[in-house]
């Protein structure tokens, strides 16, 4: 009998997750209804297919989105994180199984005693961050934990990169995912972390001087600064004892120290618009942050005031952007700093059609064994195909595919609202990423946690 | 026939406020009212004044707060700014005049019409700043005009400092009014305001940087970093065709450079709290956002975060606050950073019985006349008496008080929502200020601008 898998919303990472069902959808037999507010977007080797239906769906209309998932026989939206919610509300009044790759909300979170109480599975958080990095690092700690170590230290880095071959600008970047969420990264609030015991807090504009390094073989050396939840899956991943906790974002190594001149100048600043920012010069709009000067040109007073050399590297990226350019212009009306930057930014860092994302993953993990400290270093690379089968969309989209087919065949049975943590979740879906090219290698070091003593212990 | 002021709201700034009621109580036939929740904290010079009574008011009893009102012929709220809307409402429903030293909110404006109506005037803003710094500015504003000149350029200045004889910090600064308005100061947005007609925005992580300096002869140099609002008295002032319109707060040379280090340390951020806060000592609370290392001292991890050099004055600054002392301890509760930092700021910066504050004011109008450009600058210093008869207290008390006296005295009658910027409420109430040993210098002066090419002009 076919199965209606429906997906709902079907944006830029549903690639590799419809190719994934489709090219199994015969042997599985399984029907791929696909409902999105702009169905014509969905491309062609998608809609085409025999075992692929199509559909204009409004997820605000109560009526047709109860229809569509009465009629499924399981449901994974892909909506953005906030509207989860309806879907999950109707899924469990139709008993339907939910997957999304989003964070559980509290909404979401207060319906797993019905979810559990009528033997569904929603699965939450597993597409690559959150996803990829719960399951991968579950699985090293559970190990851990099963040979009898004790875990003290635990870091987990992502980035989304721009792959070696089509690195072609001095900031080593492009965007591969949104681009306003990369303009925003690390606003509105310090960032909390455990460090050797102690708490540590990173204010917003100290974020990106306070980053660590770390070497990929065969890739070279990135920088992370740290995210704003680190503590947030102490509890989830059973490490509250553990003396170092630490979550962040890789880059390439310089990036940081670049950004942070936009931080400095105010350019990301997003609580605010600019009355005339239609039709300014991307010169003028960085003149907004400098004081007025009769005399001294916007190149020299940004100089001055963040001190920078001509032969900085950090000048040639500015010049890179080209910020001090008096002939283009920023269309957008009544503006907030961020939106603008981002504006330019995008004018400079949009990947090619041709061109390859780089997806990049660094675990460590310290315990103790026997009396000793050990730590154990685990990397991922994906990179991706091109602009449209990116390694973003296979990371974020293949989990995903691979969980709804396990829940789907009776495979994954435990209910609950739920991200993926447990044993019975991420071995059969880690075990098929790796055979799809999504591996991580794993490396012994000796311990040094932030304890440059521990060496010679 | 005796008229009855009421005071709702007898906090700090009010000493001059009821000294200069009572003072003229008998030659006016006065009586006052003072109704607060605190009725015991009153000083008796107050409370035992024959033509005083003091009296417990709960002012969101709304029986106990209607009755004190009717019972008055005219009312000066002097609660804290949120809370006037309620005894404006009463005052329009049982028509009595307002007097209130805070900004007009939205909720207080929204009433004008019907003040006007029943011919009350509603009096607000009419402190030092905002007051004196309205009456003041407008009071040589109309003068220029009045000469036929056009307003080019208008900064403005205002600082609550400490008088030179109790100065004994190397920050040379005291508080002498509300320290959390301190530490929180500037957060919030951008600082925005225009210099030579062009918009120009400073984040919070620039503000503390970009000083502007000003002279008062025979008290030496300070600076002042822009207030958020500077752009908000344009309308109210008619200067919407004016190149330069900056507003600051000013400090003695060399705070704003070392405050910067809290702001940079991420010290002075309100938005989450730090669950291990209380016993915290002064080193650990610095620690905190500081780099882990097992080896180096929080002084000199500090200092290579900040880059100081050890003979650097901010150095010593930081010293000074016994910022590294591990044994004072911090005994907040879940305090956040900004709270934490302001306990240790008043353990070092409390003025004390006998010491005296001082509050500045710096003024400059440029304007063109006749084909030239001219600018006038003005300035204003008040000492205070002791640590309850404050320079502060002075000039928010006095300038309400005598508008009160003259609005009670049918002097002062243009009816509204208002704030001091006409002739008929600046004139004599600066005229009276004066008499008071609150008034201004003038000085004409070369007309700079920002531009040093008008100084060969």
């Amino acid at each position: 009998m076919v199965r209606t898998i429906l997906v709902i919303g079907a944006g830029k990472s549903t690639s590799y997750l419809l190719d994934y069902f489709l090219k199994k959808s015969d042997a599985e037999q399984l029907h791929i209804k696909i409902g999105d507010l702009h169905p014509e977007h969905i491309p062609n080797i998608f809609s085409d297919h025999p075992n692929c239906t199509v559909f204009a769906l409004d997820i605000f209309n109560d009526e047709e989105r109860k229809r569509a998932i009465s009629e499924a026989s399981i449901v994974v939206s892909m909506l953005p994180a906030s509207l989860h919610i309806k879907v999950a509300e109707d899924c469990l009044q139709l008993k339907k199984h939910l997957i999304t790759a989003s964070y559980v909300s509290k909404e979401l979170k207060a319906l797993d005693a019905e979810v559990k109480k009528n033997s569904l599975v929603f699965m939450n958080e597993i597409g690559l961050d959150p996803g990829i990095d719960h399951m991968s690092a579950m699985e090293v700690i559970d190990r851990i934990r099963d040979a009898g170590g004790k875990m003290i230290l635990f870091e987990s880095f992502t980035g989304g990169l721009v792959a070696p071959e089509s690195d072609t600008n001095l900031w080593n970047y492009k965007f591969t995912w949104n681009p306003r969420n990369v303009v925003l990264a690390g606003q509105g609030g310090a960032a909390k972390f455990i460090q050797e015991g102690t708490y540590k807090y990173i204010p917003y504009q100290k974020l990106f001087r306070r980053t660590e390094f770390m070497e990929i073989e065969g890739y070279g050396t990135f920088e992370a600064y740290a995210n704003r939840d680190s503590l947030d899956y102490r509890d989830a991943y059973g490490l509250q004892d553990v003396l170092t906790l630490y979550r962040g974002t890789m880059r390439r190594v310089g990036f940081s120290k670049a950004w942070q001149m936009f931080v400095i100048l105010g350019m990301t600043d997003d609580s605010y618009t600019i009355e005339n920012s239609e039709g300014m010069s991307y010169r003028e709009f960085v003149n907004l942050f400098l004081p007025y000067s009769p005399t001294d040109s916007v190149e020299l007073k940004l100089r001055h005031y963040l001190k920078i050399d001509q032969d900085d590297i950090r000048w040639g990226k500015l010049l890179e952007l080209n910020l001090f350019d008096a002939t283009k212009k920023i269309p957008l009306k009544k503006a907030s700093p961020a939106q603008m930057l981002q504006y330019i930014l995008e004018d400079s860092w949009t990947l090619q059609p041709d061109e390859k994302d780089m997806i990049v993953m660094y675990h460590k993990f310290g315990y103790e064994l026997n009396g000793e400290k050990k730590q154990i270093d685990a990397n991922m690379v994906v990179t991706g195909e091109n602009r449209t089968f990116t390694a973003m969309a296979k990371t974020v989209g293949l989990p995903v595919a691979m969980v709804t087919l396990q829940i789907l065949n009776g495979k994954i049975t435990t209910p609950g609202v739920q991200i993926p943590i447990t044993k019975e979740v991420y071995h059969p879906i880690l075990t098929e990423l790796k055979a799809n090219g999504i591996n991580f290698k794993e490396f012994e070091v000796p311990y040094l946690g932030y304890n440059p003593d521990s060496v010679a212990s």
